[in-house]
């Protein structure tokens, strides 16, 4: 038997899965479309209703043990509710430019590559343009980002009436980047401020101790001036060795090989319990002793646990600090619920920033 | 009832076509794995094969009538092969940087968001990192660019050992972009060559005939220089006026609504007939009168359609011309291998760039 003989009985296979396929999708289409009329609010994409299809198909594609990861079917349905929500408008999602940077990458992991993204040149006009709903959600770094913006992110938070309705974890890996391709004569290595940190140990091991480590304002502006300078090494991902055409001396430095990057996702809508959801608030309270304590104590008595506290100085109002607080569950939890009462009444100041699905990684 | 009884059924019947879809998707990734290991050349990608697919399942979707457009399958497929395809191995595609360009999006729209698109400083080196094969495909412009590297990738396309196996062709729209949103004061218009050429008649009609017409090196560098210069408008795409942050004065201005770029994607193989496909030739001859007659009557006399003639000055050998020819047809029919043996008589120098599938648009 020749190899075609035995390739066409899988190639005919294929090709009746891509029909079927191709119906169910059409299908599907049309079971959204009526959904969009249904509700005939305007507002087509569902959060809460894409982490739950997202998580389905992760566990049912867990248990069918094929050949296709949860992270590829994720992309895969990703795009596919990205096609079917495009049938009736494409979204528009702004971001702190320049393209090829994470936030694009989160942009486009969560909302498929029909949404349509937008970079911005600073992220207070990614915000800006969704407040004034000239684009649909805005993709901000929260947490451990190394581009620059997690600091303003966070400040924006305070006075934006935009509401968090998702976020996004990305896993990070950073590499140590250079204009030639050797490891001779390197006089200095720059990095935003996270980067060099999260890989102290990696740099303590691996370069001499008179490399001067620099911290600049982002691992992509890192890799520019790596890219201007022969005897400097850059730390930064894989898209900016790309996009400023560095050689890679070494790959995944990183201490922590965890390492990832938050992003929330916000627009006007506030979006309903999926089953595993998270609220973000923002409290402000006095500065004396065992205020945090105080506040901290609204939310255990009421059995909601924290994911994250992170305090800031205030730039506004009569507070020395903000609090950035997660919590586990929706805010129309029963827990939750009480929870954020009895904050209210101990703080001086709670926003709910909004609830959200929890990351679909 | 109320909205969420309404929503039910249709969202019971998007989880059971889910369900359906993610177990044909892994099915569809096991046969593919299995016409991999059959071939057991180490060569994954078919683009014969891919080509007849996508043909086949636009076919289809012509005939549901559904609400999904060609254009949409076409995606969703083409990320369906990427995902099935990348289950062994992901592909690394070179092109002329920078990331944002069309050339990129000619690379994602072949091969699929699953595929490693690599930006370079030179179509040169895009070239060289898939002859050293530390690349598996390079995706270069080769008519009506407007990225400035149309005439470098013909020279190339003499000299390299690479072999052509597919197109993609894209739609191409220009908009005239400018700093600030009026349009008082413009003293000059950049752009790349072809693409004042190809707006000529608008420009004509709607700005003053004192403005300047510049012809620059890409639409890329036109937006860059409008950005740094008020009193400057530019040519360009979408994707360069969200990379310069640009408003758009007026949209769709090119003069031909077809305006298409044509790229050319090579590596190593050779690629089988999938039944609509076309031939690249470069064929060089002595300059005296009737040459390129006779060698166009080699076709002609073979019933050989010719879809592209292009000549440019020879920059090596004794040829003062080498003639960029496009067949229809594959090297292996009949009708198109009998041409070749008769145009190999008659001219000094024949290469055949390679067959490969017509784009699927």
């Amino acid at each position: 038997m020749s190899t075609d003989d035995l390739l066409k009985p899988h190639r005919d296979a294929i090709d009746s899965i891509d029909q079927t396929i191709l119906s169910l999708l059409n299908e599907r289409a049309a079971h959204a479309r009526a959904i969009g009329e249904l509700k005939g609010s305007g507002v087509v994409y569902r959060p809460e209703r894409e982490a739950q299809v997202l998580r389905r198909i992760q566990e049912l594609n867990g248990g069918l043990g094929g050949l296709l990861s949860n992270e590829a079917v994720a992309r895969l349905f990703r795009e596919i509710m990205s096609e079917c929500l495009a049938v009736e408008r494409p979204l528009t999602i702004t971001y702190l430019g320049p393209e090829g940077t994470f936030t694009q990458q989160a942009a486009n992991k969560h909302f498929g590559h029909a949404a349509h993204t937008q970079p911005c040149a600073t992220i207070d006009e990614a915000f800006r343009l969704v407040e004034a709903r000239q684009a649909d959600y805005v993709v901000a770094p929260v947490e451990n980002s190394t581009e620059g913006a997690v600091g303003r992110t966070l400040d924006l938070l305070v006075a934006s009436p935009l509401k968090a309705c998702g976020e996004v974890v990305l896993r990070i890996h950073h590499h140590l980047l250079r204009k030639v391709a050797n490891q001779e004569g390197i006089t200095k290595v720059y990095a935003h401020a996270q980067a060099l940190s999260q890989c102290h140990e990696w740099l303590n091991k691996n370069l001499p101790s008179h490399v001067a480590r620099v911290a600049v304002a982002s691992n992509a502006r890192a890799a520019q001036l790596a890219a201007e300078d022969e005897t400097a090494v850059a730390i930064a991902s894989q898209a900016a060795a790309e996009r400023f055409e560095l050689c890679k001396l070494a790959s995944n430095i990183e201490d922590e090989p965890n390492n990832t990057t938050r992003f929330l996702v916000l627009g006007h809508q506030t979006t309903g319990a999926s089953g595993i959801d998270k609220t973000s608030l923002i409290v402000s309270a006095p500065n004396k002793v065992g205020t945090v304590h105080e506040l901290l104590h609204a939310l255990s008595e009421n059995g909601v646990s924290m994911s994250k506290l992170e305090s800031r100085p205030s730039k506004v109002g009569l507070w020395e600090y903000v609090f950035f607080i997660d919590v586990e569950g929706h805010v129309e939890d029963e827990h939750v619920k009480n929870a954020l009462a009895d904050l209210q009444e101990r703080a001086a100041f709670l926003k709910i920033v909004g609830a959200y699905p929890k990351a679909v990684l």
